[in-house]
């Protein structure tokens, strides 16, 4: 017997809409749906009958809008852009006084805080929420990232924290458990306000930019351990396996070992095989590097791994290169097959520090740039379950933060200091290993180059600030002389070959 | 005894505008000035009373805009952005159909198609022209790359093609000779009609990315010449003055050699070694990278050099850092000093192939997108005279696409193929070298990773899309299969450690 209004209604009736709706109602809340084509409701109503909370399917928006209770809750998980403002142009008309909507796309933060902004003139509140875990954490427990209203957020703090991932208080382990129906009690749920207006979409999209590495890095390592050990994919699966189990412990490489043992199920070969080696891409990475751009907040190891997958895009001209462009001469490696192994381990390690710095230093500035105030150590936690970088190491991002909220680099913490330390003598072999055969390592190179920038107090850009001084009479700042006073050089015209006295 | 009407007109006298305006006299033509404080003006004037073809000052837009012959040509020498949009709209009001408004600043292309427009339904014509060269090519030759209407710019090809730079039609070489006063003459003009709209924006833009890529690269050879051989910085200026008399022959590597050999005033210690190391920057290198992601193109190692400036403007969080984070323990080097400089050299020359590579992909794409048809060959004389990155290495690049003007990238070119063949060992070792001394080579390393990916028939991205398969049922493509047919294995659920069954 439903009640008369639902707790809350959703838009969007695609593969992650359907499984938030079902993840919502599994934890006891009555739940409206709509979707633009009704047979897609009816058909998601009829094959869910009897969830504890309850779904109601509506034919329109104002059945829609007319069964929520006041002030009505409306997720919206459409595509982000054009089709986001148009379920939202279409809602306003309907809606009173204090309804919320909340989007739970991947909405640009910029389109958030444009929308958040609009809707508060009209006197209705707007959630921009990051919802993280793709469809299988919409199921059963995504990371969620809400921004906006803090007012607006408290009416769905409840909801939101009972369909969240869990983690353990302590520990921040995932607590395992939940499933159709049965819903994970207890622990720290992965969803907390992050801030005001766009602030949970920008951190959704940094989470997804810091996936952009992981899955780049992942992929450098077996490209190595392919090509210097010519490790067969079974083996390489046991190997991640391993890793799984120490300080790479984490849902990516846990996947990466799952995929690298499956077998095509046509040829019955290791499945990586017949994959081809092209990446697709949705545009939040390229917006994380963009970001770091017009900031001017480094991030080259996050753009690295988007400029990775278009050069992966290029497949027919990559192969047309091969026939034309040699590589150095094959020299086969004669060291220690575990050594290397684990000099892997450690160059990627090493290497995901470093993105995540990145990634890090990122919110830290956009904070300043918005005026928000991020808890850098509860985001990190809340990544630890439901998103799709969930791992063990964040716990170590989550107490670095703890000790010392205003941490200048994640890089500088003791922690991650040490592990680099110890670990960078390996790192930097397997870098020169794969310069040495070949192998591209955008992201292993471009985090270290990172590390060894921002460790240096001297960088060459003296020389280059000379340039600048010398050709367009920038100026320049002295290394004796307090920050902020400007010199030039009148550099002698006569020494320019072009230009005869 | 001045003409009636001036031959052309140019607004705004900031340094670039009035060296560009005395270039333009120079070669004979009547120039009207303008300039939003009289005061300038009047100063510009007083101090130029004998040029050639004759400066008019004129102090409101009105006098400047009567005082030239039809159709009116007017050059905007202003700040990119809106002070341009304000000079434009002053302008608009006081003009004939067919007149003709030249932006001669460093305007975003995108700006410059919306100006086009908006100017083209007005009945007024518009050119945007990239004019590079700094101060020293504004005054006595720059290279101009002009895009808009095409029959407008026939009416300012003879002035554009006397005041640009000039090379000799067969070799390239620069022609020497310029001075004020004295014209140079004969050569091919470095200016040429580019394309419409905002196409001779877009090269220019191209060009400065490529500059930021030139110069990282010459600091990170400095920082390895300095770092690991320790030479001080007179006898890296000789090493440099060598290197420019051969391929890396450029206007970069000579600056650098005198740059490096200058003595501060003030200590009489070496210039470079008071220079504070922090890189400025004013866009156009972050434009180009975000152009680059925006269309899919890799140009990774010019982003780096954009983000390696950003990491140098940080200097007091990395004195801080330096403090605490450890390098390697530092080896020092026994080798051969006379073969690593040598091997620098290779790494330096090998990168700069890899980055104007991706430069002139990126005008592939883009000419794609914007319906140009932009001459490879041509654009890569232009700039071998007046423009910052003048080179000799850019007549090969004008050979290849002489050869092949469909060259699918500049890497496939027999001579840069050769070139890399020859000198991949020694950027290699170098790059290594580098890695194990702990110096940061993020274009060297960013490139040779560009150049080991081009060429790989196959890159690890086939396991980042069973990734994204796996968690985002993306679907994938077959190495067996003809492009365009997407699978999916439909992972089993069970697998996953955080949902029970």
């Amino acid at each position: 017997m439903p009640k008369e209004y639902s707790d809350i209604g959703l838009i969007g009736l695609a593969v992650m809409g359907q499984n938030l709706a079902l993840n919502i109602a599994d934890h006891g809340f009555q739940i409206s749906v709509y979707n633009r084509t009704t047979e897609k409701t009816d058909k998601f109503i009829a094959e869910n009958p009897n969830t504890p909370g309850g779904l109601v399917g509506t034919k329109t928006l104002e059945e829609f809008v007319k069964s929520l209770a006041k002030p009505r809750k409306m997720v919206i998980l459409v595509q982000a852009g054009r089709a986001t403002d148009a379920v939202i142009d279409g809602l306003v008309p309907l809606l009173e006084q204090d309804d919320i909507i909340i989007d739970g796309g991947n909405a640009l933060w910029t389109d958030t805080i444009r929308r958040e902004k609009a809707l508060k003139e009209k006197g209705l509140r707007f959630i921009g929420s990051g919802v993280s875990g793709g469809e299988e954490g919409a199921r059963f427990g995504p990371a969620l990232m809400p921004g906006g209203d803090k007012a607006a957020y408290k009416e769905l703090e409840k909801i939101w924290n009972a369909v969240a991932a869990k983690v353990d208080r302590k520990t921040g382990k995932p607590i395992p458990g939940a499933a159709p129906g049965k819903p994970v009690k207890g622990g720290v749920p992965c969803a907390t306000y992050i801030g005001e207006n766009g602030a949970g979409h920008y951190v959704k999209m940094v989470h997804n930019g810091i996936e952009y590495g992981d899955m780049q890095m992942i992929c450098e390592a077996y490209a190595i351990l392919k090509g210097v050990l010519g490790l067969k994919a079974a083996e390489m699966g046991a190997i991640f396996s391993e890793w799984n189990r120490g300080a790479l412990d984490s849902f990516l490489i846990e996947i990466t070992a799952d995929i690298l043992k499956q077998k095509d199920p046509v040829t019955k070969k290791p499945f990586v095989d017949i994959v081809l080696d092209t990446a697709g891409q949705k545009g939040t990475g390229k917006w994380t590097s963009v970001n770091a751009l017009d900031m001017g907040v480094p991030a080259p190891t996050i753009a690295e791994s988007v400029f990775a997958r278009c050069l992966s895009a290029v497949k027919e001209e990559r192969v047309a290169a091969s026939k034309i462009l040699k590589g150095p001469k094959a020299k086969s490696y004669t060291g220690s097959k575990k050594a290397l192994i684990e000099a892997i381990h450690d160059a990627l390690y090493c290497s995901k520090i470093c993105s995540y710095a990145q990634g890090f230093q990122l919110m830290r500035e956009a904070q300043k740039e918005y005026g928000w105030k991020l808890d850098f150590g509860r985001i990190a936690q809340i990544w630890r379950g439901g998103c799709i970088i969930r791992a063990a190491f964040l716990q170590k991002i989550t107490e670095a933060y703890k000790k010392n909220p205003r941490l200048a680099n994640l890089l500088l913490d003791p922690y991650f200091n040490k592990t680099i330390q110890t670990a960078q003598a390996n790192w930097r072999k397997v870098v020169s290993l794969a310069v040495e055969h070949g192998i591209s390592v955008p992201t292993f190179s471009s985090a270290l180059s990172y590390y060894d920038g921002y460790r240096s107090a001297r960088l060459p850009a003296n020389l280059l600030q000379g340039q600048r001084d010398y050709f367009g009479a920038h100026t320049y700042e002295r290394v004796d002389v307090k920050r902020g006073k400007f010199f030039h050089i009148d550099w002698p015209d006569a020494k320019r070959p072009q230009y005869e006295a």
